[in-house]
């Protein structure tokens, strides 16, 4: 089972590298606030596509909080994802669990054959090989936070 | 440096024994959402003391979402951090790294020396070793989520 897992965190991800594993050990990370904006925009968090475009996914953005750019060695990463009015991420499965909490808004979350209406706080646990998929049928952004292992599989899109 | 590293995460936390990794392989966890209330509980996550009284703290109340309590093997604990006006946790120093997140109010963070200003929805990075502490001079509760490591070490007062 651990031979497919990567430190490269393709993921729900179409790009983060863990730099934090190729620090000297001696470089220590400092100590950062990312303060929060009114559109949910942070400091030192810029804005990336939520991952290539491929067909699978529609209109959602992400912004990495803690995922090794800045030094830290953290085992999970904090990624905060946002799908606006219409979008919709992959129906994807992989090993890795996910935690997301809604913090915008509010959307659907497809996990399995069901799908559940979420809003503001509410925290999902996505367990390993479960399809899963957010969406926002709704006319506001829908904005969560997904906390993922640092060391994660590579999501594979459900056909 | 792994020696002193356990899974019993007693940490920022009183009680948190890490009982996923004691599950069988074959044991699945399955789908779940804690549904936010409007009091900052969430079902499924019941309230619990921050730590066990030692005099180093005070008014401080915790609620775990992830930590390993249903099965999960996430290698990151979840749990919400409440101060009630004039509390305080535990001025503290520790290996593992923090991530707080503010949602409920606004408080103070303490790291090293500094004290900074913290409202909704900033995101701290608390570095290994440095000193830390969250308080709250303010008239209403101030609650944060607090992402750790899942295998931590144990947090030492600052005397």
């Amino acid at each position: 089972m651990k031979k497919k897992t990567t430190t490269q965190a393709p993921s729900c991800d179409w790009r983060s590298p863990d730099r934090s594993r190729k620090s000297p050990e001696h470089e220590k990370p400092k100590a950062r606030i990312h303060r929060h904006r009114p559109d949910y925009g942070w400091s030192r968090a810029r804005t990336e596509r939520y991952k290539a475009p491929d067909g699978t996914w529609d209109e959602v953005l992400r912004r990495t909080l803690v995922g090794g750019q800045h030094g830290e060695r953290t085992r999970f990463h904090l990624r905060y994802f946002e799908v606006a009015p219409g979008g919709h991420t992959t129906l994807e499965t992989h090993r890795h669990e996910h935690v997301v909490v809604v913090i915008r808004g509010r959307g659907r979350c497809r996990i399995g054959k069901k799908n559940h209406a979420v809003g503001h706080l509410d925290t999902i646990y996505i367990p390993p090989e479960a399809e899963h998929q957010l969406s926002n049928p709704y006319d506001e952004p829908f904005g969560f936070f997904c906390i993922v292992d640092a060391k994660r599989d590579r999501p594979r899109p459900v056909r």
